[in-house]
């Protein structure tokens, strides 16, 4: 007889199907024996009139057959249960797991959860985090396949470091010194010159040494790059109709897998607001009763009062700081025209986080010289990436979804870790 | 005026259009300039009855508009031209270009090509097969999706080495050792207890030593994974699936790249005829005139051999390879029930080129402390992912298709370097 999926049990009422996964909970109560079996796609509940017998020598996480008659139940998950099926043990578990996976909510510390990741992830609560993921990424490369963007595969290896940072993961390349990519930023720019709108979804490296609730230390990154731009607005209208295509695709396809996390879905406004740097800044002295003159950037505590005022103000979710000090961006962004020391760089906060980082960038080559100049750095390891710009560049720009950042944002789960499948931070480097 | 595509230009004949692109050609002749702008999607051709005047001090790769009329002309490519448009200089170019883009060959050496990558992935030879490539991706990504499959995205920097051996690039992790990843292959086994069936498209890293034309030290692994599978015919039924959804993909959208590259289309079997190891080694016997007893693996000339066999005996550009010996492959391999020192991997043969590899995996707990210990393995830094086995996990199996390999046979450019973006050899390391 021919497996069927847990999720097509329903169509198969009164007739004899065969599944198979993994047993989730075994309970016996009234004379009465349920199981929960989860296969890749979803569960099914079976029961026996007899304690457990059916069932002995197979714990939690056993993987077994189920082959039995489908009956209507109106309490069983789904409305459907397998009626005393016959049982086969493919892979039977005798020992006890790490963490509990039958209960509805997973109750283990973060330390015990990540340690245990590969049995942990199997909790339909870290299933529906990496739906998610997965639908995420879809939706990003939907939105921009329909805007004639192309997508491709760059190097993570590499000789030339694009932020000039020091927070780089060296590599011994052959004995000669590399570094593990932070960005495609280089790449994408390159790329801006062969497809004119390119996209990439590739994990970057971040050798920061934060142990914070938003960082970790490899993570996916949604990139985005685009030619023949006027100025930043024109990369902000693209990311917007991302955003809003991931979250239409989220609700289209893991409606369930929303609800399960309890994720609240925000509305993305056809054009979402948008605040200077510096009017911020005057904002958060009103509400901080400081001044904080002449910090380039914001805190943590400065986005979350953002946050909270893009409620208040536009009743949003989202909101564009646009106007950063040019100083406090990389080398290769392109400076507001009328205002000397501010960039055309955003950040896009989603519920007061900052999600998403982009801007226009310098598309001259005379500009980048004096760029890499002004703030002292040798020009000569950037040869092959400024040729594309003494070779003919124009105007473009682009952003970087942070991939778990945004997940976490939108499940509230509070720490990027359980937004992510295999997280790496200052301590975990298994599994 | 809003800017148009030049693969729009056709459908605006005689109607005034603004496009913007760079100068690929320029010439002069019989009292008239031509000039062939190039975007993101196409080109298109513009005349002017004079000489170059339009054009003064732009040179080729010049960041240009132009605007004028449409008008039909059968000798341009694509069958319309612009007639006498304005010129706008957006990025004037007047250095010589490293390498001459104009021609309808890219005549180049091959160090030349890749240390110029960033320009010369401009030629549209370049975009071709870069055009596959994102083709390539999405058609892997498509046939997955329709048959069940999630998308995953597993870390590359790994406390943890896949496969044993010291073909590993080491990373500092904050003072650590660590390394980057050759393959998703422990995370993929982990997530078939989530997903069942997952794939990833990622990076991976081979710090071997080969200056080959098929080896590449960081490429594109695209890589599935799938449980409840009765030996590795199954994954190998998937795989066949896979690739022949690429090759549909490919032709339904990008045919004229195809034609471009000169690419002789292969036909994918309903059955990929299938070859035993043993068979295999007794057939080159015979055509090579010596008995290579013993030897575990194909050499690159036996795979040559194959594929002219797999030609002549069945028509096929196409060749399973199976029955590989146990001790060639990875401790994680499953071995074939009917003979002990054989295994249940595979090898997919494209035009006589390894392109893929793949079997069915082990899956019970004790088989894996077993198969360690014959290797002389410790088990304790696998501790996480044996793991996966103690708690329950299903006959399972899968495959990883060298992403540009596949492309390298596809298009028989005769060098992976040259399907690949901006590659990794012993070295290079930038652009």
């Amino acid at each position: 007889m021919e497996r069927i999926r847990t999720t097509e049990v329903g169509r198969h009422a009164g007739e004899q199907v065969r599944v198979e996964g993994w047993l989730r909970t075994i309970r016996s109560m009234g004379g009465l024996t349920f199981a929960v079996l989860r296969d890749g796609w979803g569960e099914v509940q079976a029961v026996w009139e007899l304690e457990r017998e059916p069932l002995t020598g197979l714990g939690p996480e056993s993987v077994v057959g189920f082959r039995g008659s489908v009956v209507p139940s109106p309490q069983a998950p789904g409305g459907f249960e397998l009626r005393e099926p016959a049982v086969t043990a493919i892979s039977a578990v005798t020992e006890t797991l790490p963490l509990p996976l039958g209960r509805r909510a997973l109750r283990a510390g973060l330390p015990v959860l990540l340690d245990s990741a590969v049995i942990s992830n199997r909790h339909p609560s870290r299933r529906a985090m990496f739906g998610l993921a997965s639908e995420t990424m879809a939706g990003f490369r939907g939105e921009l396949d329909r805007q004639g963007f192309t997508e491709i595969a760059t190097p993570k290896i590499l000789g030339t470091s694009t932020e000039g940072g020091s927070n780089v993961f060296a590599v011994d390349y052959f004995g000669r010194p590399a570094f593990l990519a932070q960005s495609p930023q280089f790449y994408k720019q390159a790329m801006v010159g062969v497809f004119e709108r390119v996209y990439e979804v590739g994990s970057v490296f971040r050798a920061e040494p934060h142990d914070t609730t938003r960082h970790v230390n490899e993570y996916v990154s949604l990139d985005a790059e685009l030619g023949f731009i006027t100025d930043h607005h024109d990369v902000m209208a693209v990311l917007r109709d991302v955003i809003a295509a991931m979250i239409a695709r989220l609700v289209e396809r893991r409606a369930a897998e929303l609800v399960a996390l309890g994720a609240a879905v925000p509305a993305v406004p056809a054009a979402i607001p948008e605040l200077d740097f510096g009017e911020a800044k005057a904002w958060l002295a009103t509400q901080l009763g400081e001044e904080v003159v002449g910090e380039p950037d914001l805190s943590p505590a400065e986005e979350r009062l953002l946050g909270g005022l893009a409620q208040e103000r536009w009743t949003s979710d989202f909101l564009f700081v646009t106007g950063y000090p040019l100083a406090k961006r990389p080398f290769y962004t392109h400076g507001d025209p009328d205002r000397p020391d501010r960039s055309n760089g955003f950040d896009l906060l989603f519920r007061g986080i900052e999600v998403v980082t982009g801007g226009q960038r310098l598309h001259r080559h005379e500009d980048y010289l004096a760029a890499l100049e002004s703030r002292g750095l040798d020009p000569a390891p950037f040869a092959w990436y400024l040729d594309a710009f003494r070779f003919g560049m124009p105007p473009h720009g682009g952003f970087a979804i942070g991939m778990e950042r945004f997940l976490m944002q939108l499940t509230g789960v509070g720490n990027v870790r359980l937004a992510t499948l295999f997280p790496r931070d200052l301590k975990r480097l298994v599994p």
